[in-house]
């Protein structure tokens, strides 16, 4: 697997790849990786001919008094992971080579959508994401990019990036991956000391009764939220950010569960906020 | 020549060329061509296998009030010209082909560059100018991509947009090309009547003065921009927008013609806006 620092390094690599007619693959991560990336590679692995893998925690995407510098890293255990899953390259760049002291451009969404939902309370988060993504997307040229479905806002607002931008990438989620006892695999899991790590179980436990009860057929989105915020706050170390039902696509507020609505949530446990959801449907 | 009206045939004529090795030239225009855009694609052929030139009228850069509506447009005309000057393809799309109903993405420098000479009084233009341009950019892939020196602002924004975006692509500015009694050559000198076709020419005699002002020594940009100034406003049907002297990349004002600063101005002769510049040293 090679190892890229620099900007120029990946540019010469992709390039020979593709006078060679090979099809690219970019999985871009914030690093301390788990199976949930993992997925990405393998899909990504099964779909391309070479595997782009970005491993950078972007500083654009954290307002000050975020995790920016808290973040996990370990660099060493990725390029195992990586290596193991068939990566073909890591793209591992300082802050300095990705953005210049005075880079001052940004690609964002004019609308509701990235104020929703995370957006709420990361207000700057998700022009960062945008940012960071597009300038990997112009670096990498892949043909496809693969995001977790656990970030849905994300991806949804990558997807609608990539169709408002006319980039001529296709847009690969994948499901969400998750501990035995049902937590969402995250980096930020690793802030979690025992106590939380058992309390944070009500993530996933809030998902399960909101789809039971859309399975027995509750579709009205008040009362499911509800219920689901309820069972939350019976967790003492909970504290929720937002529990909401938005339309998959726009990530704007329904009031009725159809298929293709998105439930998720965000919830703070202990000083760790953690998120998760599902889609009506699938 | 192809003729191209969608994203999609662009992206399969040029991913065929790429297989073949071959190297791509973008001109960005938005029609009603002359001898200036000429003088780009002449550029682009010699420089690159294959050239597209889009002729895009684009809205976004346009604010209500302006002249989005009254802009001229003569496709077949353009279509002799591009053919005459050896472009491959012409890319002419719809605005429904470039923007869906509910677009809602923009590529935007945060900084005062946008601000100054004609972001004054033309505050979203840039940012329509940066959409329309990365657009372009990721439906076209170009090697390199061919802008005037005319827009110096907009040269420099695109610069800048392509360092702080990580674009790989070499933009190539090319010089003014004026009329034979130095009117810069633009698609809207065609409002111009033939009495204000005559007072345009205090756009490019203000140039002269102040080039010939640098030349005997004089570098303090307020009294050269004084002595311009005075000049245009000898001309009845001139009316300033503004003439400054600013760092040929930042577009931040200074107050000393070094070689490298850009001497600018936008005038309305009638209520037609015309801009003008040189560089120093150049």
């Amino acid at each position: 697997m090679i190892i890229a620092t620099t900007i120029a390094q990946v540019r010469e690599q992709v390039s020979k790849w593709k006078a060679q007619g090979l099809t690219i693959g970019l999985v871009p991560t914030m690093g301390y990786l788990h199976e949930g990336h993992a997925s990405l590679v393998n899909k990504a692995v099964s779909q391309c001919d070479r595997v782009v893998v970005s491993d950078f925690v972007n500083p654009t995407q954290f307002a000050p008094g975020e995790d920016l510098e808290a973040y996990p890293r370990d660099f060493e255990h990725d390029c195992a992971l990586l290596r193991q899953h068939g990566a073909d390259m890591v793209f591992y760049p300082s802050v300095e080579e990705m953005y210049e002291p005075d880079a001052a451009t940004y690609v964002e969404i004019l609308s509701d959508m990235p104020k929703m939902l995370c957006g709420k309370t990361r207000p700057i988060h998700f022009r960062g994401v945008c940012t960071v993504v597009a300038k990997l997307f112009n670096i990498v040229t892949p043909d496809r990019a693969y995001f977790g479905q656990k970030d849905a806002q994300q991806l949804a607002i990558i997807r609608k990036m990539v169709r408002d931008m006319s980039y001529g990438i296709e847009i690969v989620g994948c499901p969400i991956v998750r501990e035995p006892d049902g937590l969402a695999k995250s980096s930020r899991n690793t802030y979690l000391n025992s106590e939380e790590r058992q309390a944070a179980l009500v993530l996933h436990k809030a998902l399960l009764l909101g789809q039971k009860m859309i399975r027995e057929g509750e579709h009205d989105a008040a009362k499911v939220i509800s219920a689901m915020t309820e069972s939350i706050e019976k967790e003492p170390l909970a504290r929720i950010d937002y529990v909401s039902a938005v339309d998959g696509v726009t990530i704007l507020p329904v009031d009725e569960l159809q298929n293709g609505v998105l439930v998720a949530m965000a919830v703070y446990i202990g000083k760790t906020r953690l998120i998760d959801n599902f889609t009506v449907g699938e």
